[in-house]
């Protein structure tokens, strides 16, 4: 098999063989398949697209280069969610414990942030003495005790989805959705669970721009999942404007605590018990009504804030942020930003707002950045909302009294007009 | 400007202006853009084209990457033809002393062959004592003397072209008109020559395997020449069979000699009198008609074989293979290719043909391999002659005694049939 004849039959729009496909991935792997000639197939399979079976054997090709997590000890209980990335996405945070209270056995493997997006292990590890590192072992054996762990993402899960994630990400062939798919789908698939829930983003702040080329994506993802006997749905959700009110590290874990404690954003929470309904309907055989009815109990017991508290001590974290969720917010500074003119907001740039904040300090530009985990952004305001000239939209957070930045990128993700603007969806469909 | 810009405009099917082409290839050969971002980019041309605009850009920014040759002391006089290469392809052999005869200034830089389709350069030092590497001066001084001189080509022509062509073979990025046109081009324009005529092969034996995707190939060149203010004609013509009888090194000099002597192949001599009638009339301003009558004169007197001798001379060559062509066929073993039926022949693979003269040892595999000059074959008969059972086909030439692979390829490569098969043309089209 040469991969010259590979590239040529992708480039000509022919479906490739599993073995082609086994060849490609173990000699890219082996680098008897040079960069340069991976990229040049990675940009025919942009270009030509690529069938169902092919992204099949893709995804099984790269989730069978590495590690895979064994998760048969909790049967079909196992479920994980996957977040396409979104500015302000603590779902995690907050839909984890719930179904944890509910009886899902929530084993995940999370990512660190790089850019605006930020990632779960991050805002947990901002939550001083929390242990995103722990063995194969023990992470098991916490969650048979108590339903949940969340840890950093091994280096060996999907090691060629790594290697052609970072060429891609220097080709401009990123924006394929069989490739897409079958990344996000080998690391998801190889970290075990039986039931998976996508939430797949799409809008200003969103990989996906359009609510069709996000379906587009879930269904090739629920094709792959369900080739591998797994149960997945997925949400096509809004990302035109920020999830929530809050962005950034500690600020994200308050919302999230505010959501539990059932005083949270609307949008947000809709969303968590949309989230949570879906991952307890598939894992406990439910239909979705009964699995929300159960869902909202155990948010309004204060069930799931109590499993979080467990969680979050049991992986070493500490716990007086849970119960005085205020010691989250005592950044050096803070500063208000305040509304230029009368109007409606008509405008919030999700993808500006997460630049806004990594200027603060919150996000990685570089992959060895270190994180300021008490900066971000609250807001008070939030799209639709009617603000007098002078009032506060949102508070900065910030331990280095560097707003300039910040500010001017808020100045211009933040549109101010005189007519209200429409009501917008949040959850576009489910899948 | 970032290459991953120019790649995602490109993948996008939008023209690259002359600002990102330029940046292009000056980042790629300081090695800023890398191989695989390359690469990606010449897929993405590939699979959505390139305007002839961008054909000219990449041309020049290629062409301005090294050396040019300063031919203006000849007016516009130089000539120089180019072959996108077939199989015993010897015209430039024989068109050059013709057209210098007349009075055109032929300084051309030849290739040396790899594969099959064997190099000028390798064809003349098959003529012992031939110096196929001459200074600049000495160069453009026997041009001005006897108006021709043919050396191999030198290492700093366009040599973004020749890094882009290394990369293209291993990635499956060849067969792209603008990229082949292009390539083609800056090669040609910085050898300096005011007139040029372009042989577009097609056919079995070619790499352009249609004349519509010859004619294509055709106009892409003539368009980009014609830019660059240069007087460009091209000749589609086919190959389809092997051009002329002689396959080979010194079998192939010795079929030039026969043309230039009034006993050559016909179709063979009518290609050359077509392109040297061309070139004499772009370059000395006639109509074909005159230009084709000078021509003949110039066969039929002997004075382009006298001036075929004085070239040889001049550069170092033994005359004497000139004066007694028969030394041009003394190869240690020589062994007659036999009819097995009786019956007209029906094809005769010209791809395969010259893999079978590679096997005697004509040509090279690798880059490094040694060539042996008395290697190749003659052909008694060509397409749609009749031939008996046991009747001599061709004859093979080799100094080691290693026919079998040849014959086991000729077996193949060579069809025999009950019924007569339609004539082919020779040149389809002059553009």
């Amino acid at each position: 098999m040469r991969i010259y004849d590979i590239i040529t039959k992708k480039k000509q729009g022919i479906e490739l063989t599993k073995e082609e496909i086994d060849y490609t991935i173990s000699a890219y792997m082996s680098a008897e398949v040079a960069d340069y000639q991976m990229s040049a197939l990675l940009m025919a399979i942009c270009l030509k697209g690529m069938g169902d079976t092919e992204a099949y054997h893709l995804t099984r090709a790269m989730l069978e280069s590495g590690d895979t997590v064994d998760l048969s000890r909790f049967s079909t209980l196992s479920v994980d969610k996957h977040s396409t990335g979104g500015v302000g996405d603590k779902t995690t945070l907050i839909v984890a414990p719930i179904v944890a209270t509910l009886g899902c056995k929530m084993a995940k493997m999370s990512g660190r942030g790089l850019g605006f997006t930020g990632g779960t292990v991050d805002k947990l590890e901002a939550i001083t003495g929390y242990k995103a590192t722990l063995d194969s072992n023990a992470f098991l054996e916490q969650v048979e005790a108590i339903g949940i762990s969340v840890v950093g993402q091994s280096a060996n899960l999907a090691p060629a989805d790594k290697k052609l994630y970072a060429l891609r990400d220097v080709t401009a062939t990123i924006d394929s959705i069989p490739l897409i798919a079958s990344s996000i789908m080998s690391k998801k698939l190889a970290s075990g669970a039986h039931n998976i829930v996508l939430d797949v983003k799409c809008g200003s702040g969103a990989f996906m721009k359009t609510r069709e080329s996000a379906a587009e994506l879930a269904r090739a993802m629920i094709k792959i999942g369900t080739g591998f006997k797994r149960n997945v749905r997925a949400l096509v959700t809004n990302m035109d404007v920020p999830l929530g009110i809050a962005v950034g590290n500690r600020t994200e874990v308050w919302e999230a605590i505010q959501v539990l404690s059932g005083r949270g954003d609307l949008r947000l929470t809709e969303l968590c018990i949309e989230l949570a309904s879906n991952i307890a309907s598939l894992a406990l055989n439910l239909d979705t009504g009964s699995a929300k009815a159960r869902v909202l109990d155990a948010i309004s017991t204060g069930k799931a804030l109590c499993k979080m508290k467990e969680w979050i001590a049991c992986q070493g974290g500490d716990i007086s942020y849970i119960e005085s969720p205020k010691k989250l917010l005592m950044a050096k500074h803070q500063k208000p930003y305040i509304a230029k003119a009368d109007g409606y907001i008509e405008k919030i740039l999700a993808d500006s707002v997460g630049t806004a904040s990594m200027m603060l300090g919150a996000g990685r530009v570089k992959l060895n950045d270190k994180i300021d985990y008490n900066a971000g952004i609250i807001f008070n305001k939030s799209y639709g909302d009617f603000v007098k000239k002078g009032e506060c939209i949102a508070t900065l957070y910030s331990d280095n009294d560097a707003f300039k930045n910040c500010i001017d990128i808020l100045d211009n993700a933040i549109v101010i007009s005189k007519t209200e603007p429409p009501k917008q969806e949040l959850i576009f469909e489910i899948l």
